[in-house]
């Protein structure tokens, strides 16, 4: 009653990122490497299915990232954890009731609307962003979203499979808050912070909440989605503030038959809701950022030609850091030959143009230089940045 | 020839704990957890036996502990371990001998003596003392026992299963200690400590070393058994000390078919033991603790009802820390309903209440209040923990 | 079309270490533990194959090591990890292409034509000497090869099994060097290391990188096969230099039938290549080991008897450090009993001799004692290792 799954994927890669100096210097930051889960993801799984009658059914999913370049898994140390999927469900005709370690509604739209899946050099600028490539400067909006793909301590529901190609997806993430009644009492206590208010720091106790949900309508060649989702990234109990990451995105895809076009917009604002509190700091701006991605893939036998632009562009960025707004634009090609259902090799390259201080890199590329060059005034700024998957994925 | 098996286990879980000051303002803290394990371990293992003729066989099981609301192991980080169980066997008509990490005997009358299995809000109090629940003072007798529940490195042998009802498991793990010879070279070496005893540390080279066994009697209705170990939970080779935690337990339960009954009762002792050697300090006590519970589960139809009764009173607290003994009672109840054979529906709660100072808690609790409230004089102390788990377990 | 499979094997082992002070003490350093892999290394993997029509195929393996006596797996903090092996194949009538973690050619020499597989006390000093026991003293040749059993980030072809007997294996193993260009910015960057040349420190970029190959012929009888590897295992950018372990080896098995004939001779060197750099210091010499085993097992009935003779000597150690070079030799005797093809009942033992220095002992012994004796002058010198396994291997 168990199946075993998994894939394994690696490739040869190459990463350049360019820099410029104040003084017009360029300089290249690269790397050669054996990357992992450059088409589909690394994974070894475990799931299964109980019919319990009556239309009811209960089911498991353990799933498990590794990057098989070196044999490690994804828990802190190298190690194997469930940290793609860990979720056990109850489904009836109503709907399923799932609990545990799941996919975001949010993120969804992100992965599903784009032809590269978020992978590899090629993957969607959106997901760069909201993954941790840093900008460089504070309050860039899309960073620190803990639950941006996944999300712990969740219970989520999905609608079920007969609604004439309706489908959805609602989780809400628990953040497992201490609470202390009287509140006041909760550490370092509020007579510590008002004798001395540089206690009152963050103690982030509300990050990790997460409520979203994901609308979609799929018939025949159509297929779209709109998410939504405010996920609580920090907080600071005697100031009185939780700071929320606002998400929402739109995305659809066409299959033409000869040609399937996809394409996503998403919008993401950083929001600092105040408590009523005496400690309460002036109003701060809310800091975000917007992408998009249009792509298409084109099926010739047993290949797949690939293809997508995406861009990011921030919002709000403290006055004076740069003249415009920071952007970035990337544009991807891939070509995939399908040995069989289960086996393929691969190629894909991408191209990244980042302006006004962005700092996106492609996918598994190296840091930039971004130090003070030699008898130079200033940083070196983050410019281009590309590079090129040659690979091959199995599936088991 | 390997069997893959598992379990996954989540409850919505919410917890109380309340202390009181000692201008007596009762303090609470409180949590929402998505938690596992409330009825039945989670856990993900493989198994195996070969028919090796003559009435030989040898066998292996590797089960690893996980939690899947956030789809982590037990290793340090994170990652899958096979920390529950890691054992390969040879058996035969005599018996059974076992090699590796395995649960000790004396844990067993915890668990099988007990109505909710030691699991979620409603384990007994015997466990909940016993498995590092501190409390608040030193030399409490339960606590610092690393092999409570298992044993790593261990040689076990357990009785054939034809003996007319009786059966058994003995247990010696070894702590696998570095000796020098000469003694006295042991570092940091008897010189340095003679020029500075200071340096006559704890080194716990014995820690680790397990000794106990376990012998039981099943027939029909009626399963009774008694455990006993000796635990060795801390060293000097210096000062010449083996502190030791002594550990025997009587326990049964009786199946009338309407209702089950659940009975323990266990005794820890700690014992500090001296070498002949000069830096042996003046004596101590032997502090300890009792544990008892009663219990009972009645079966209806596809439900089960279940509640119990625990008690821990502590023994030879250092003198002047409290009036009286420390000791704490709970009660817990419980229902499960079977959804099948695997999967089930569940529902627990339990009060537990201190006195004297004790400061255990319902499974899965955050920790007390213990700080100084404002204005005060004294810490607050630990009074009251309750809590409930709403959860579905689901065996594959 | 997954198999898994696995071996728990473990061990009752002790272990003693004697080390001599100037004064002419002998300090014995003792163990006794439950150890593990002793016959064959404990493992869980997972592999299989898709056939690809036309003669292709691909394949995965991923197999993790665990240290069963414990339930712990390799990865920093005990998780499980693929660190034995981790790789997808693609294979045709020309051969097997194979990405990820592998074993180097150059270990399985080691590891072939040693009776006793490198495995518990009995393993031959080749590998105890390449596999990271430390001489004591700095430049000893065999030490630091990050990839002396396996390579992370490789590349690899294996010739197609048809060639009458003629079989060979070929591994590049990727650095993943981050490059900087101009090179001169390379962190510290060049204009820091000209005002401070204190930071010029190694920063090891091209460790890790390795390539090697083994050819070998296997016909009736006889096995026999040479391998050659360059391991990358330091390097320093601004110095200029490349550290590197050039390595070879021949080894040979006969299989007589009564009994099988096992030997190896093998070369270590470490080499420092210059690059042309200003900052090139004076040069230094090329320290380096050479290794030797012969070894018999016979067969009788379910039995195996197995015995090895090995060897290490040091070269071009620091003048004056000892009056002739450092070396050991080994003597191993193993008993086996195959209960089935799986299941093995295990004795060895084995006794070691340093010589000049030399700190080698026996596989899963302590550490020597090497401080300063009380009232002595100089350290004791690590002179007798031994060790014997008792135990018991299952395969599943």
């Amino acid at each position: 009653s168990v199946t075993l799954f998994g894939v394994i994927d690696m490739a040869v890669s190459g990463y350049k990122n360019q820099s410029v100096t104040p003084s017009g210097l360029a300089v290249d930051v690269s790397k050669t490497a054996l990357s992992s889960s450059g088409y589909t993801t690394s994974r070894l799984g475990f799931r299964g299915t109980e019919d319990l009658g009556g239309g009811f059914a209960a089911s498991f999913w353990l799933e498990a990232g590794m990057s098989p370049d070196t044999g490690s898994g994804a828990a802190t140390g190298g190690g194997i954890a469930f940290n793609r999927r860990s979720t056990v469900s109850l489904s009836s005709g109503l709907g399923e009731i799932r609990l545990g370690r799941d996919y975001t509604p949010t993120y969804w739209n992100d992965a599903v609307f784009d032809p590269f899946g978020n992978l590899g050099v090629g993957g969607s600028l959106i997901y760069t962003a909201s993954g941790g490539a840093a900008l460089g400067v504070p309050g860039s909006g899309f960073q620190s979203n803990p639950n941006y793909i996944r999300a712990s301590n969740s219970i989520g529901y999905l609608l079920p499979p007969n609604l004439g190609g309706i489908y959805g997806q609602f989780l809400y993430a628990l953040n497992e808050k201490t609470n202390y009644d009287p509140g006041g009492l909760t550490p370092p206590g509020v007579a510590a912070v008002v004798a001395n208010p540089a206690l009152a720091t963050a103690d982030n106790a509300r990050a990790g909440r997460y409520i979203g949900g994901r609308l979609g309508y799929m018939s025949g060649p159509l297929d779209t989605a709109v998410a939504f989702a405010r996920s609580t990234i920090a907080s600071n109990f005697f100031v009185g503030t939780t700071t929320n990451l606002d998400i929402w995105s739109i995305g659809a895809s066409y299959d033409f038959g000869m040609v399937k076009l996809f394409g996503e917009y998403s919008n993401n604002k950083q929001d600092v809701n105040f408590a009523t509190n005496t400690f309460n700091p002036v109003g701060t701006t809310k800091p975000g950022a917007n992408g998009a991605l249009l792509g298409f893939s084109i099926p010739v036998g047993a290949s797949l030609i690939r293809a997508s632009w995406s861009e990011v562009r921030y919002n709000n960025l403290p006055v004076g850091v740069f003249a415009s707004q920071p952007e970035a634009d990337q544009f991807a090609i891939g070509y995939v030959y399908n040995l069989s259902k289960r086996s393929a090799l691969y190629a894909s390259a991408s191209y990244l143009d980042n302006k006004n201080g962005a700092a996106l890199a492609v996918g598994g590329a190296p840091g930039f230089y971004t130090a003070t060059a030699p008898g130079g005034v200033g940083n070196a700024v983050p410019n281009k940045s590309m590079g090129y998957d040659l690979g091959f994925r199995h599936i088991f």
